[in-house]
C-alpha cells in the first residue's frame, strides 16, 4: 500500500481505512460526501458546502439558497457559489487582522495544512492558517433532523494569540411570504422564522405544522452575534464580511422580512497550545418547546456522544454481508465501508422521496435484501399492493399519506414489472425465504392475491405489451428515462425492454419450477423464447443488437447510425436473457469493446448524440457529453457487469467493476473529482468528444447501481451466492489475483473464506471445515456457525486481453 | 429647488430634469429602474445587478441565476447576493494591479466619483477609480429582445495607463438538461446554448423553438475571453477573479455543462484624456442565423441611435396627458415624466404576464386611457369576451394562446365586476366613447351582447352574490388577495367588497342614465342603496367600518379587536359609495388620521398582526411588518386619496399622494431606498413595531397604483376632467400651494391651465380664452385648438389639521 499512498499524498490526499481523508480543499473541489438518518440527508463538500433535506412529508430544506430555488429532484453536479448554503467558521487574528476560514470557503486562503475527514457516521474538516488550528465536525442523531457541530480552535503557534472565531451558517432566502431571524437569549441561540409560501387554502393545512424556523443553537453563550445576511457581508462580501473586518464585535442586528443569516463570535485568548471547543445544534424546529427539548436532549458532550453512539449502532444495522481482504485495498475499503453503506442508505432513506420510481425502489431494496432483509421483504410487498388489477406496476410507489406521482413519475414508462423477478431472485437466494411467495397482499381496491399469483399478472402483463412484431411498446420509456419520443405515439419499441422482459420471465419461470408451479414456468419460458426469437429476428444488427424500433419504423442504436449507433444495454441483456448464442456473443463482446469501453468506464451509448432526434427524444439533448448521452452511466455498466459474470467474462466483469470505483489511479480520481466513498450515478462519457471532461463524477450517490455492485461482489467476484437452502461457492476472481480472504455472512452463519490460486489444481474446488465438497454448493448451514471455507482455483492463463484493474 | 438640490447632494443623489442621479452606490443599496420595450422587461439595481424578463410566450430568462430559481411572479424586495444576475466590467490596471468594478458589484471597491443616471429609455453608470473613469449605458430596441450596451474608458488621470477592461456578463445555471458556452469567433461573441428542461413529451412541442441562447457580442474584437464561470472565478472569487488577478490574458475556456459566463478582454493603452467606446448586444436567440440578424440589425453606432430614436418614439406614445408646474419640483418631474412612463409599462406590457389578474388588467388599463385610450378600449373588450355567462368575470385575463391561470388566479376571488364600471367611467370621461357601450361582445361561448348588457350582468352578479344580511360574499379572497380565510366556507362576508359593490352599482347607473337605460339605472341605484343600508347596519362599529364577517360570524377590522383592528379599504368605499353620512364620514377621517396615518403614508391596517388568524387567513402570515400586514400600501392609499378628492378633502387627499412619492424629505427618501422613479407597490408598515424597516420601499413597480394616482392627479388635484361632452375644470389645489401651470392634453385639444389663487375671489372661477365660464364646464372642444384657461381660486384658510407635503 506503500506505493499508493504516497501518490495519494502527491495528489492531495490520503485514505487511512474506513475514514478516507482528503489534504487538500482546491485539487477536487467538487469533492462531497452524506451523512442520513431516518428522516434526513445531509450532502457536504470538502469546501464547507452542504446541502441538508429532511422529510416532512415531501424533501424541505431549512438552509437556502440566497433566492427562492425551484423544488426538483436531486441533480448531478450541483453547482457551488458563493452563497451556495453551508457550515463555515471565520477566524479572525484579532492582532494582526489575518482572516480565514475553515474548511475553505468563503474565504478561500490557502491553509498551511488542511484535511477533510470523511467517517461513516462523522464528517471532519481541519484547517490551519498561521498556527491556529481550527477543527469543525459534524455528526446526526439518528431520529431527529439536527445537526451536531463540534469546533475546536488550538493555537500551535507557540505564542499567545487573540482570536475571533465566528461560527457562520446561512440560512438563506426562506420563504417570499415571511422571514425573520434573531438572537434569542431564552433559547440560546439564532432562531429564524418563516412561513413557507402557499397560496391555496388546502395547503394551509398540509403546512400549518412544518418545522419552519432554522435554529443555530450554542453550548457556550457567544460574545456577540448578528442574524442580518446583508448587515453581516457590508460591502466587504462574503470574503471579508464587514462585520467581521469593519468591527470589533458583530452588531446584534436582527432581519425583519429580510435575509436572515446566523453567525456567532467568540473572542479567546489562546496561550500556546490551548484549545477551546464549541458545540453547536443546527437544524428546523417548529416551535419554541421542540427548540428546548432539542437542546436538552442533544446540545451537550453527552448528548453528543449518545448521538453518536445511537448513529454508530444505526449504522451497523446496515454493515451488510461481506468483508474482504484482496490485493487491491482501494477495493477493500470500498466494498467492506463505503459501498454497504451507500446501499443501506438507498434501502433505508429511500432516495428521500414519496414516491420513489418502481425500478429504483424494487432495485435498491434489491440491496437491501443483503444487508436487513426484513426491510427488503416490507418493499416487494408494498411495491405489489399498488399493482394495478391489469397486473402493471405504477410508474413510482406512494410511501407516503398523500404523496403523489412527480416529476418523470408522471411520464409513463413500460419496464417496471421486469424488476419484480429480477430483484426477488436475489432477495430469494439470500433469504430463502419462499415463503413470501405465498403471501397474501391487498391492492388499493381491496382485491388480494399471493405474491406469485402478482409475479404471474406482471409476467402477463409483459407478455401482453407486445406489438406485432413480438416486441414491447417502450410508450414514453423504459428504464432510460429521456428515451422519451421512441414510442410516445404507441407504436415505438424498445428492443433493451423486450430481452428484459424475457430475462424477467426466465427468472420467474425457474422460481415457479422450483416452487413446484411447472405448468407457469413452461408457459412463462415460452414467452422469454418468443421474446428472445423476436428480438433477434428485428433488431440483430450483424454484430450487435439494435436499441429499439421508432413510432415510424426507424431501427435505431444500429451501423446505420451516426449517433446513437450502439446502447450497452441491450448487450447486457441479450447475454442475460440467453438471447445471444455463441458467436453472437463474441461478436457484441467485440463491439462494447471497441465502441463503449472508454477510459472512465464503459459508456452508455457512443457516439453521443450532438443534437436532439425527435424520434428518440429528451436523452438526445440531456447533459452534452455526459449522463445518459454517452455517458459511463454507471447502472448501465452494472448491468454489463453483471452479465459478463454470468457469462463468465470474469476479467471483462472485472474492468467493468474497477473503473466504477476511483483510485488507485490518481489522475483519474482528480480528473473525476470523485472521492471512492460512494459509487456515482455516472462519470462523464464523450470522451472523444470532450476530453477535458470526460470521466467527471456527477456526484450523485442516488443510483441503483450500488445494489448492483454489492451484489454482484458478493455473487459473483466472490462468488458466495444463496441456491436453494445452500450457499453456492464459486468465486471469479480476475485472473491476476492470486488470492483473496473473505468473511461472509449468510443466513446467521459466518463463512471465513480462503480463496487461492494453487499449483496443480484445474479446476476450482471447495472445502468447507476441511472437507472437500462434492460440487460447490454447501448446504448443511446452522445459524450461529461460522465455517472456515476453503477455495482453490486454478491459476489463470494470462488473459488475451490483458488484465489489470481499469480499463 | 436650490434647497432641495443641496439636500440631495448631501444625501447622496442629485436630480437632473428628465433624468435622474444618483451619485453613491451605498446610501441606497437597492435603488433600482427599469426599462422596458415590446417584448421584455429589464430591471437595473445602482450597484450593476439586473433582473431580465421577455415573452416566449410566459416570461422567460437568459441570465439565469446560480441555481435552478423557482418560476414564481415578480416579488417585492428581490434580495441580491453576489452571484445575482448583473452586468458588469471589472478594470485592472496592469501595472499597479488596481482592481475596481462598474457599476459597483462584484468588487465594491469605494469609487472616487460614482452616478446612477435613469433616463426613460436610457440607463447609464459612471463610476471612476484612480483616474479611469467607466461609463456603461445600456438601452432597448422597441421590438427585439436584446440589450445594446455601450462602455467607454476614459483616462483622466494625466498620465499614460495600460488598463484591461473585461466586461462580465454572467449567464448563470442555464437548465439541468443542458448546458454550455463557448466564444464563437464567427459569430463575434460568447455564445452559450441550453435547453429548458422539461420531462413531458408535449413540453417539447411547447419549447423546441425556444430562444435558449444567451448571447454576448462584440463590437471590437476583445483581446480574450472565458466562457466558463467556475474557471474565470477560480479561488479568488467574484471579488478578485483569479482569470483576471491571475493571470494577464483570459485564458479561452469553455462551459460543457458547466455554468457558463461571458467575460471578455480588452488591453488598452491610453494616453492622457483618450477615451475607448465599446459597443455590446446582450440577450437570448434561437439559433446562429438570429443572432447574425441581431448583429447585422444592431451591433454599431448608426444601429444603436436607430433603436434610440425609435425606443424614444415608443415612449412617446406613452407621454401623457399632463405636463405640470407647481411649487413642488419633485412632485412635477414625477407627474411630467416618471408616472405616465409607469402607466404606460403597466398598460403595454401587462405586467409581463400572460394571464393578468382581471382587477389589474382593467385598472392598468384605466391609465392608460389617459395615455392610448384606443389601447384600452380593446383590453376592455377583450376582458369582456372572458365574462362567464352567469355575469361573474374569471380571476384572471388569458391574453396568449395556451396562457393558463396561475398562482393567485387559480384562487377564487369575488370582486372582478366592481372594475369594470370603474374603470369605464373613467374611460368614458376621458374620451366622451359612449359608443363603446353599444359594442357587440361575444364570449368563450360564442354568445354575443352589448358592453352595457354585459355590464349590467356583471352587476346583477354582485347583487346575487350577496348573502341573507345583504353583504358580498368574500369566498377566498376580494382585492385583498391573501384574506383568503375570511370566507371559503361559502359564508364569510367582505364590508370592503359590498360598498365596493354599492360604488360600482352607482357609477354604473350614472352611466345608464346618461345612456338613456332609466329602468336599469334605478334598478342599480336601489341596488347599490341595500348594500349600503346592510354595511351600516351590521358593520359600523361607532367611529369606523368593520371589515367583513367571517365563516363563523365574527365581526372584524372592528374594535374588539387587537390586531387588525382597522382597515382602511372600507372607510374609503364607505366615502366613494355614500355609505357613509357627515357624521360618520368626519367619524372615519379622525379615526384613519388617529390610526393608520404613519410617517411612510396611510396604512392599510392597524395594528399588524404578529401571528396568524385562522379566521382570516394568510394576509395574517405575509411580510410581517411589511406589504399587505400593515404597510403603506400604495394600491389602498390611492383609493383612500381618490375618496378624499372625491369628498373634498383636498389637503389629505394631498398629503396621501405626496407620500406616495420620495423627496423631498431626503432622510425618508434614504429610509426607503426609493428613487422617485417609480411609485411602489408598497412601502413597509408597522413602524410602531419594527421602526428599523417601516418605509422601506418594495421596489416593486407593479401596481395599480400608478394609474389611480395619474388619475387623481388629473382629474382631482389638477381637477381637469370629462363631463360629457366637455371638459369640467375644478382644481383642488392643497391650501399651501398658492399657483399650479398645467398643460392637460384632452380629445385632441391642449389646455393651457393657469391655476391662482387671487385676492378677493370667494368661489372658483374659471375663464377659457378670456371668458369667463358659468359653472366650470367647457363643452365647445374642437380637436387640435389650443386654450388659454385662467383659474382663480380664493386664499384658503390655513388648514386646521395643517398643511404640507408628507404627512
Amino acid at each position: 500500500m506503500n506505493g499508493p499512498t504516497r501518490s495519494l499524498v502527491h495528489y492531495g490526499f490520503v485514505e487511512q481505512g474506513r475514514r478516507f481523508v482528503l489534504s487538500s480543499p482546491t485539487v477536487m473541489p467538487q469533492a462531497s460526501t452524506f451523512l442520513w438518518n431516518r428522516r434526513m440527508l445531509l450532502q457536504l463538500n470538502c469546501r464547507g458546502y452542504a446541502t441538508a433535506q429532511f422529510m416532512q412529508p415531501e424533501p424541505a430544506k431549512y438552509a437556502h439558497a440566497p433566492n427562492l430555488e425551484a423544488r426538483t429532484f436531486m441533480q448531478p453536479e450541483q453547482p457551488y457559489y458563493a452563497h451556495h448554503p453551508g457550515r463555515f467558521c471565520y477566524v479572525k487574528d484579532e492582532d494582526s487582522g489575518l482572516l480565514f476560514s475553515v474548511p475553505h470557503a468563503p474565504v478561500n486562503r490557502t491553509p498551511d495544512r488542511y484535511a477533510f475527514t470523511i467517517g461513516a457516521g462523522e464528517v471532519a474538516w481541519t484547517a490551519s492558517c498561521n498556527g491556529i488550528e481550527v477543527e469543525m465536525s459534524v455528526a446526526l442523531p439518528v431520529d431527529d433532523v439536527v445537526e451536531l457541530w463540534t469546533v475546536r480552535v488550538r493555537n500551535r503557534s507557540g505564542r499567545p494569540r487573540r482570536i475571533s472565531l465566528y461560527p457562520y451558517f446561512p440560512v438563506g432566502y426562506m420563504s417570499w411570504m415571511n422571514q425573520s431571524g434573531s438572537y434569542r437569549a431564552d433559547l440560546g441561540g439564532i432562531v429564524c422564522a418563516s412561513v413557507t409560501p402557499y397560496q391555496k387554502v388546502a395547503d394551509w393545512f398540509r403546512q400549518r405544522d412544518f418545522m419552519d424556523r432554522t435554529v443555530l443553537l450554542h453550548e457556550r453563550a457567544p460574545d456577540a452575534w448578528e442574524a442580518n445576511q446583508a448587515t453581516f457581508e457590508g460591502e466587504g462580501g462574503l470574503h471579508a464580511p464587514s462585520a467581521i473586518v469593519g468591527a470589533e464585535q458583530l452588531a446584534g442586528g436582527d432581519a425583519l422580512y429580510e435575509t436572515p443569516t446566523a453567525a456567532l463570535q467568540y473572542r479567546m485568548r489562546l496561550v500556546p497550545d490551548a484549545q477551546e471547543e464549541y458545540r453547536f445544534l443546527f437544524g428546523p424546529a417548529r416551535d419554541d418547546a421542540q427548540i428546548t427539548e432539542l437542546r436538552r436532549r442533544h446540545l451537550s458532550a453527552r448528548g453528543f456522544a449518545d448521538a453518536a453512539a445511537a448513529h454508530a449502532q444505526y449504522l451497523e444495522g446496515g454493515r451488510g454481508c461481506l468483508h474482504i481482504s484482496t490485493p487491491d485495498p482501494w477495493l477493500d475499503d470500498f466494498t467492506n465501508h463505503w459501498l454497504p453503506r451507500q446501499v443501506y442508505y438507498h434501502g433505508d432513506s429511500n432516495r428521500l422521496s414519496t414516491d420513489p420510481q418502481t425500478r429504483n425502489y424494487l432495485q435498491d431494496h434489491m440491496g437491501m435484501a443483503y444487508l436487513r432483509p426484513s426491510t427488503a421483504r416490507a418493499a416487494f410487498l408494498h411495491a405489489l399492493s399498488q399493482q394495478e388489477p391489469n397486473g402493471a406496476m405504477p410508474d413510482g410507489i406512494l410511501l407516503a399519506e398523500g404523496a403523489e406521482l412527480k416529476y418523470i413519475n408522471q411520464v409513463p414508462h413500460t419496464d417496471h414489472c421486469v424488476w419484480l423477478p429480477v430483484c426477488l431472485r436475489a432477495f430469494l437466494d439470500e433469504t430463502g425465504d419462499d415463503a413470501l411467495l405465498d403471501e397474501m397482499v391487498a391492492d388499493r381496491q381491496g382485491n388480494a392475491a399471493s405474491v406469485a399469483e402478482r409475479l404471474d399478472r406482471a409476467m402477463q402483463w409483459l407478455l401482453d405489451q407486445r406489438d406485432a412484431r413480438g416486441l414491447s411498446y417502450i410508450a414514453q420509456g423504459d428504464w432510460c428515462d429521456p428515451m422519451n419520443m421512441v414510442g410516445w405515439k404507441g407504436k415505438g419499441v424498445s428492443g433493451w425492454l423486450s430481452l428484459a422482459s424475457a430475462h424477467a420471465l426466465n427468472l420467474w419461470a425457474d422460481i415457479c419450477e422450483r416452487h413446484g408451479r411447472h405448468a407457469q414456468a413452461a408457459s412463462f419460458r415460452d414467452g422469454a423464447a418468443a421474446f428472445n426469437a423476436a428480438v433477434n429476428a428485428q433488431l440483430w444488427d450483424g454484430d450487435w443488437y439494435g436499441r429499439g424500433i421508432t413510432d415510424e419504423g426507424v431501427v435505431f442504436g444500429v451501423k446505420a447510425d451516426t449517433e446513437g449507433r450502439i446502447y450497452l444495454n441491450p448487450q447486457s441483456w441479450a447475454m442475460l436473457a440467453g438471447a445471444a448464442d455463441q458467436p453472437r456473443r463474441q461478436r457484441l463482446l467485440a463491439a462494447v469493446d471497441a465502441h463503449l469501453v472508454s477510459p472512465a468506464g464503459v459508456a452508455m451509448l457512443d457516439p453521443p448524440y450532438t443534437g436532439m432526434r425527435e424520434d428518440v427524444g429528451r436523452l438526445t439533448q440531456k447533459f452534452p457529453g455526459s449522463a445518459e448521452n454517452g455517458a459511463v452511466y454507471n447502472h448501465a455498466a452494472a448491468f454489463w457487469m453483471h452479465a459478463l459474470y454470468t457469462a463468465g467474462e470474469s476479467d471483462r466483469a472485472f474492468r467493468t467493476l474497477r473503473a466504477m470505483l476511483t483510485g488507485p489511479r490518481l489522475d483519474e480520481c482528480v480528473q473525476r473529482g470523485q472521492l471512492p466513498v460512494f459509487v456515482p450515478n455516472y462519470y462523464r462519457g464523450a470522451w472523444r468528444l470532450h476530453p477535458r471532461t470526460a470521466g467527471r463524477s456527477s456526484q450523485l450517490f442516488n443510483t441503483g447501481t450500488a445494489a448492483w455492485m454489492y451484489r454482484c461482489l458478493v455473487e459473483e467476484l466472490f462468488g458466495l451466492r444463496g441456491q436453494g437452502q445452500g450457499l453456492r461457492i464459486a468465486p471469479q476472481l480476475p485472473s491476476h489475483w492470486p488470492r483473496a480472504h473473505v468473511l461472509r455472512r449468510f443466513r446467521g452463519a459466518e463463512f471465513e473464506v480462503q480463496i487461492e490460486r494453487v499449483d496443480g489444481v484445474t479446476r476450482p474446488r471447495v472445502a468447507v471445515d476441511g472437507h472437500w465438497l462434492d460440487g460447490d454448493v454447501f448446504s448443511d448451514i446452522a445459524p450461529g456457525r461460522r465455517y472456515e471455507v476453503r477455495v482453490e482455483l486454478p491459476h489463470a492463463p494470462r488473459a488475451a486481453d490483458g488484465a489489470g484493474p481499469a480499463a
